[in-house]
């Protein structure tokens, strides 16, 4: 038996699963408060409720990072204000008695497509989840990449232009700050602060979801803000590409729900800067398949890989 | 035993082992004429003179690439005109009657280090060769990183700025278009053309040797030319490390030979553009340890890798 751990800035969920099973046989959701103290507390409790009477092997754990999987310490993440340097990994090991695996949400969702959705039978894996911010998780030869400080694949810092804006984690130029959800927003807040017309208003709370549904009633500023974010991305997609030559490319998060508005700029952006053809050879571009549960899956993987 | 081969552009060289030793019982080197008819002959000879009396297990070869490891094929490399599509390793493996096992020079020189040099005991490396081109090798988790169509680590080909200057691959912007000893020639024939003062003249034939003499006789030009090659390496470096987390850096190729004009102004840039300063922990940055020796020890790694 595996518990399995996604925590999240807004919920955190818990589930029990049976060997060689996906569907958990118990199941909670609890809010993360994640600003206010007692979040541990409130996993504990959540792991608890969802404790079966059978022998637990291991826990597994999806977090925000950036994090160290090989301590199992959160080293400080934007979305839980209180965990800095926090060993959830060895604290929850003492509190329930058995070993805890973690790692970050994007490896864990990247490594849950392979076993269990998109990626199935693909030796080498590239997922990337594009929503306020971008994440990645790589399968090398069958193996999750996970690097000596268990902080490889962050693939939404890889600088794509150092003259580009800022990123969220306080540098220029990642692929982030050209291609999240929140650079599509703030790339609109620009450009109608400097006078262009839009359907869409200047606002600080625009939502990639709004533009594109701007997008879709041909605004021209929203169309070109996807086609801008497109064209980077397929910039960056050619650099993991010429990196890690992958067989299938996978894409999560909210953004890559807006589907051609996104994904025909990037697809023609990434044939023009591919460093050679031969790597799009039978290569799989393709959305998740596991949506919302990636995070937990991903987790029991982990948990059932290190505890095997 | 084991054939290891090493296929330069000026080059070939080919040496027999014995199981558990580096040192060759036979070697040979020839002119591989690369761009005159009949270099498979050269090298099928070159090999038959070196044939041990004892059992060949399997020979390995480090070419230049594209090629692809896994059909034994160099797709089209520029050093040698008439290898286009060219099948080395079946054509070998049919005349010796042994299996061939082969990929491209950084990748080899990077396994060599990784089993043999610099880079023994660790776990997850990234090696960058530094000479007319920027290569790459990458072992990932004691794995050597090849991908799908065996095209993974191209780390040269990595778009670093997409205002960038042309590349020899025909792209743009490409970490090797700025920091490799082509490109240093290259911008210092440019501030030339365009008016900079230097003890330098300008001549397509400058080689990164003598823009470092002039710039350790203080030469403000050749200095600007090294600095602005380690600061986009700083950069360059810094997506490497977030995208592997390697725990060992390995430099090798002859302009990494010049020190400080290039390193110190490389280290600046990289803790200027780190994505967490975590990755630097613990990090080993270090000169290659085989010199010329690389490409055919890699040859022997992969050979004894693949035939046990």
């Amino acid at each position: 038996m595996i518990v399995a751990i996604d925590i999240g800035g807004t919920h955190i969920r818990v589930a029990a699963y049976e060997p060689d099973s996906t569907k958990p046989i118990a199941q909670t959701r609890v809010p993360s408060l994640a600003n206010q103290p007692g979040v541990f507390d409130r996993l504990s409790q959540a792991v608890e409720s969802v404790w079966p009477r059978q022998k637990v092997d291991a826990i597994g754990i999806a977090s925000p990072g950036p994090l160290d999987p090989y301590t199992g310490t959160i080293l400080d993440t934007p979305n839980i204000e209180e965990w800095v340097n926090f060993p959830v990994g060895p604290k929850l090991s003492e509190r329930f008695g058995v070993p805890v695996f973690l790692d970050n949400d994007a490896n864990m969702a990247g490594l849950a497509e392979w076993q269990f959705g998109a990626g199935k039978g693909h030796h080498n894996l590239v997922y990337l989840t594009i929503s306020t911010g971008i994440g990645g998780g790589v399968i090398c030869h069958d193996q999750l990449l996970q690097g000596s400080h268990g902080m490889g694949a962050e693939l939404g810092h890889m600088i794509v232009d150092p003259d580009g804006p800022p990123c969220g984690c306080g540098h220029k130029g990642h692929i982030e700050s050209f291609s999240s959800g929140t650079a599509i927003a703030r790339y609109v807040n620009d450009q109608l602060k400097a006078g262009q017309k839009s359907t869409l208003q200047t606002d600080p709370g625009l939502s990639a979801r709004q533009i594109a549904d701007a997008a879709l009633n041909r605004d021209a500023l929203a169309i070109s803000a996807f086609e801008r974010a497109g064209h980077y991305l397929g910039m960056a997609v050619a650099n993991y590409l010429a990196i890690f030559d992958p067989s299938i490319l996978i894409f999560g998060g909210g953004v890559s729900q807006v589907g051609d508005l996104l994904f025909k700029p990037f697809e023609a952006s990434l044939r023009e800067h591919i460093f050679h053809l031969h790597y799009l050879d039978n290569l799989v571009i393709t959305k998740a398949a596991l949506g919302d549960d990636a995070g937990l899956l991903g987790a029991l993987a982990l948990a059932r890989m290190r505890a095997a």
